[in-house]
């Protein structure tokens, strides 16, 4: 098969990356994509570092198995711990989600202060503060990790009371540091984006990791000439690695619409 | 060494099952206790049957090599799915979390009307269901998964508004089914004990679990005649599975003390 004709890969840590499989698919149509939930080892964000590396390289080699033109790494705390070792041992595009977040944020702040939210794991890190500094060291970063914000996702508490007073409660300390944009550093935020505008105010400007890495996935396509040719039917295919019934219930939420071939693998 | 005189062993997914340590020590001071928190793959609450029964043998396997007399399963979703295959593979005393938590609702009820709450994985598994009907099949229990204490609980959000917002609105549906014995079937769910009180009132008796396995625990020591011969100082180990940081600074919380000796182990 010609190169460009195969699919997209795309992996998370569980239903979360599909809020990034959401923005690439509305982006780019005509593309095929295989998406991994390796929901037997969910939730990344509180493994440690050498955890984490092993677990992506794993899910990288099934997905050049199954044959695919460029990765998505769709997890913050997967892209902030293995992306330059998943680089260095695999021989084709890697799209972390930190990045295309970090570039937005830095193009985005007028004042310079620029928040950052995200699990316990991505915010330890610090990788969106190096990637940010590293565009601009001027820039004053601020990080708050928002534990509850991802079972609130997954239970599908994004509006109601419980909801909004937990974002009060993690997000009070960053306004009182006059950040100007935010940057929603894990794949689940996407969903709790009205309440966290509605706490944050119109003067704070949202960066939405899933959308920014779907435009850096449309210009490496381009870049290496990897745009799949137009054509009318494109093909998903959802793998993960345990429950493959919750991961139907809660990605449908997600993704606003039907969860079709979703197949469970060890 | 004598019988006797080897340790307990006690395995949860993560640091839920100190609940039930606590307990265990605080019933049984001269018992010496290793711990093992499978941090490395917890949650449990939403990984299939098979996974759950493949991590538990593993589990029981390690603390087997290390010399244990009694195994408590202090995890109510594998006590829930695997009790069954652990007590048939190995041959030493198993106690679950299940049974003793049913045994006391049983006991307690006298409208038989009984609620349980727990992960979604216990609730699925309805074990809590059939361990009360199997004592008294008259008693109607009515289930509630409430998927948000898990997270609150190792926050630290216990007594605050977003606690209290919660649980209201996990518990009111049980208010309704006017049940009078509320079993706690999650071993996170003892730290949210207050609120739980407020809101279901004086008149439903709350079941702790983790207290209720302490007692199972003593009986069967005492039936075996295994119980430790006094002595001065008790020796507590702690193994998990990845991220000892995150443990110490979460199970602290948990047992309001310092958590000294903790292994990590692949």
């Amino acid at each position: 098969m010609k190169k460009e004709k195969l699919p997209i890969g795309i992996f998370d840590s569980g239903v979360g990356g599909l809020t990034v499989f959401k923005e690439v698919a509305g982006l780019l149509p005509h593309e095929d994509i295989i998406y991994l939930g390796d929901t037997a080892r969910v939730p990344y964000g509180a493994r440690s570092p050498q955890t984490i590396i092993k677990y992506s390289q794993d899910i990288t080699s099934f997905l050049l198995r199954q044959g695919i033109k460029l990765l998505v790494v769709a997890c913050n705390t997967s892209s902030a711990v293995s992306l330059p070792s998943l680089k260095k041992a695999n021989d084709i595009p890697i799209i972390g989600v930190i990045e295309p977040g970090a570039r937005r944020a830095a193009e985005m702040t007028q004042n310079k202060r620029v928040g950052v939210i995200g699990t316990e794991g991505t915010v330890k890190s610090r990788a969106y503060e190096q990637a940010i500094q590293g565009i601009d060291q001027r820039i004053k970063v601020v990080s708050r990790a928002c534990p509850l914000f991802v079972p609130l996702a997954e239970e599908g508490w994004v509006e109601n009371e419980v909801a909004r007073l937990t974002a009060q409660s993690y997000l009070r300390p960053l306004c009182e540091e006059a950040i100007d944009t935010l940057v929603l550093g894990c794949t689940h935020y996407p969903l709790l984006e009205g309440i966290i505008r509605e706490i944050m105010g119109d003067g704070v400007c949202l960066v939405n990791s899933a959308q920014e890495t779907a435009k850096e996935v449309q210009r490496v396509l381009e870049e290496e000439k990897l745009t799949a040719p137009g054509k009318k039917n494109e093909s998903y295919t959802f793998y993960v690695t345990d429950n493959a019934e919750r991961f139907i219930r809660v990605g449908e939420r997600f993704l606003g619409r039907k969860l079709r071939s979703v197949k469970e693998i060890s």
